[in-house]
C-alpha cells in the first residue's frame, strides 16, 4: 500500500520540478539546492557569498524551515532577495513550494538562486526541486564518517562543502577519510574545505559558483 | 490523498509502539529513544554511558542507521549488546523495526535499553517507538537558535543533553538563549550540559538515569 503512494508523490513532483526547471533555464539563472544537517552553516555560507560577490552577481534565496523566518531575515540583511517556505513541520523542500516562491521573486537578471533546504541529511535529498546542481555541506564536528552512513546526498550531489574547518584542531576528524568516502561514492563530486567564521577556502567556493553561472549562461 | 495514508501509517505505528510498550514495562525496562542530527553524538554518549555505568546496569542498544554498522559495532566493544536497524535509506525508526530488533536481544534483567534513532531532527520524532521518554541532543557546534527552529523535538523530550561544550571556546553558541528556548517549548525538559570527549557533565545526566530507571522500577 505505501510504496505506490511515495511512488506517485514523487513523480508529481519530478514533473513539477521540470517546470521549475524550464523556467529557471529560460532566464539562464544558475539554481544550486543545499543540503545539510542543521546546523552545518549554510545559511553562513550564504550570507559570506551574498556579500562577498553582491557586485559581481545578482543573487536570491529561498529559505526552507519548518518555522520561524530567521534565516531569510539573516540573508535579506545582505541586500539580497530572500523568501521565506515554511513547510509548518515538512522535513523538505519540493518543486511545488519552490514554484510558489519563485512568484515572491523579481527573476530580471537574477544570475543564481540558492534555495537553502530543510536542515535535514535523509529526505531534501529525494526530492528534486528543480536546481541545476545539489551542493552537500558538512561541518567538520559532525564526523568524518557522515559520507559513508547518508550515502545518497553525497552519491547526487556536484559539489560538496566542508565547513567548519576552524575547529579542525579540536574534533577528531579525519579529512583524508571524509574526502575518501565521499570520492568513492561520486568520482565527479568538487570538495571545497572552508570556513564561514575566519573565510579561509571562500575563494575556491567563489571560483566554483562563477565557473557553474558562465556554464550555464553558455549552456 | 495524501493526509489520511500519512495518519494510517502514524495509527498503526502507534498500536504497534503500545504493544512494544507492554512488552517492556512488563520487564521493568526503561526504554530510552535517542534523537538528534547526524554527528550530535549520540553513538559517544552511548559509549560513556555503557563503559562507565557497566557494574551498575544491563544495557543493551538499538541502532538505526539508513546503511553501515559501524555504530553497533562502537557500541559493541564496551561490551553492551547491540543490534542494528539498517533502513535502507528511511529517514527514522519506527515501533515495527523496534518489535523486530527485540527478537535479537535478550531482554532477561536487562535495566535500561537505548534506541539510537537515525540522525535525523525532524522525521524521528513523530514516530513512537514504544519507548519511555524521547532524549534530545544537541551538539554546540550546531548553534543555539535550534531549539527554535526545530521545535517538535523539544516539545516532545523529556531531556536534553548539549553535547560538546569543550567546544565552546570556539563556536557562538549562547547556552543561556538556547536553554531558555527549550525551556519555553517544554517547561519541564531537563538539561544536560557535558562533553563526551573530556567527560565534564557526564554525571549528571548518570544521576538522570538512576533516577529513571529507580521510578521505572517502582512503577
Amino acid at each position: 500500500m505505501e510504496i505506490p503512494v511515495v511512488r506517485n508523490v514523487l513523480e508529481a513532483n519530478e514533473k513539477m520540478a521540470a517546470h521549475v526547471r524550464r523556467q529557471l533555464a529560460g532566464r539562464g539563472i544558475l539554481t544550486l539546492n543545499l543540503i545539510s544537517s542543521p546546523g552545518a552553516g549554510k545559511t553562513s555560507l550564504l550570507e559570506r557569498t551574498l556579500k562577498d560577490l553582491a557586485r559581481e552577481f545578482k543573487m536570491a534565496v529561498i529559505e526552507g524551515d519548518l518555522q520561524t523566518d530567521n534565516d531569510a531575515r539573516r540573508v535579506a540583511s545582505t541586500g539580497a532577495q530572500a523568501v521565506q517556505i515554511n513547510t509548518d513541520g515538512g522535513c523538505h523542500l519540493d518543486s511545488n513550494m519552490v514554484l510558489t516562491a519563485l512568484d515572491s521573486l523579481d527573476l530580471d537578471g537574477l544570475d543564481i538562486l540558492f534555495i537553502e533546504n530543510v536542515g535535514n541529511l535523509v529526505c531534501p535529498v529525494e526530492f528534486d526541486c528543480g536546481e541545476d546542481a545539489k551542493v552537500a555541506l558538512l561541518s567538520v564536528a559532525e564526523g568524518d564518517d557522515k559520507p559513508e552512513k547518508y550515502p545518497l546526498l553525497f552519491n547526487l550531489a556536484r559539489a560538496l562543502v566542508l565547513n567548519k574547518t576552524d575547529l579542525l584542531p579540536y574534533v577528531d576528524f579525519d579529512m583524508a577519510r571524509a574526502r575518501a568516502f565521499a570520492s568513492r561514492l561520486n568520482r565527479d563530486i568538487d570538495i571545497f574545505e572552508l570556513s564561514c567564521r575566519n573565510g579561509q577556502g571562500l575563494e575556491a567556493w567563489y571560483d566554483w559558483l562563477r565557473h557553474m553561472h558562465a556554464a550555464k549562461r553558455a549552456a
